[in-house]
């Protein structure tokens, strides 16, 4: 078969992987604050409007690139639309509906495996999760500590994953996500918008 | 100077070290439930009675070869030992006022980043800390779910160690220990000995 006589647009696709490519590069040597559409751009040998083109913004280039199962922006919108003071129950059940899902965990993994072990990969989990994700829902809350707010929701549920999907321990592992939702949707509820000293141990 | 004229006892150091390398192999090997002080005996070629002599039981030989900063068994202990209503909150400041110092960080992050990618490791993590040290605090208030409760403090110290101190999550990370302690606490406390669905959203 001669090359371009087949049907498909090789073209296209080849250009979103060299894209996606080049956006894995460039996030892995900048982290996530430092990385430019035009940097990526200029890696892939493309224009910056084409980068905008199939991928909109930086947050949505990014959940490409890492293969995220759900757009992190996308994700905090969806989380404030509704009542406010089931958030981490919403938040809790929605990752576990993602996680729960074998393909989905392993994308996952892979990330929390390089965070853990790589300094790079550390930086960009920390600026994007914590920022794009819990940050945005916590600051549109309004309450103070926002960024505080936001770390202590990402450790409880950095934490919960790690124990549920990479060191398996029993019985979490194996618990109903809903129970799983209805215990620690209360700590993620807390932190976002309780009273972080709620024994007035520091005020007293 | 002539071997054995130097005060110091060359042979019952090197025996040490022996039985803690062999410690090290029989725990990376076969997890800490099925490690055994046999085992390791055999694999430094002395005799059983003398790892015991040395090290006392599997716990301590454990806490030994790990080179961890204190034997969980007696944490439990010390933490079972107070009011019990503020064991979640002994339990967060004594693992801040252990791991904010930098040597025992160290130890702490290379158990932790094995475990997250060794699966023998993580076996090791999972049944030491898990029960030996929340398992054993669950298990003494005699609250049902004991287990699951371990599961759940585990996850959320787990978490705040990781971001912390590994993925340095700000304002987590250079947050005083204190206001860690009071915003972490009761979330540990709650698994601890609290409902674990305190909305009632699998009882309505």
């Amino acid at each position: 078969m001669a090359a371009g006589r087949t049907g498909r647009r090789p073209g296209e696709s080849g250009t979103r992987d060299t894209i996606l490519e080049a956006a894995r590069r460039e996030f892995a040597q900048h982290g996530y604050d430092r990385a430019t559409i035009r940097g990526v751009a200029r890696g892939a040998g493309v224009d910056p409007a084409l980068v905008h083109y199939f991928f909109g913004a930086k947050t949505e280039l990014f959940t490409a690139a890492m293969q995220l199962p759900v757009n992190p922006a996308e994700l905090a919108q969806a989380l404030l639309a509704g009542d406010t003071e089931r958030i981490g129950e919403r938040l809790i059940g929605t990752f576990l509906s993602v996680w729960d899902h074998a393909a989905n965990r392993d994308v996952f993994i892979a990330l929390i495996r390089s965070a853990v072990t790589d300094e790079h990969a550390a930086t960009l989990l920390r600026e994007f999760a914590v920022r794009e994700l819990f940050g945005r829902v916590a600051a549109a809350l309004g309450t103070p500590d926002a960024e505080l707010r936001a770390s202590l929701v990402f450790s409880q549920i950095l934490g919960l994953a790690v124990a549920r999907y990479i060191l398996r321990v029993e019985p979490l592992a194996s618990t109903p996500a809903e129970l799983v939702t209805a215990a620690v949707g209360p700590t993620v509820q807390r932190y976002i918008s309780g009273d972080l000293d709620p024994d007035a141990r520091l005020r007293a």
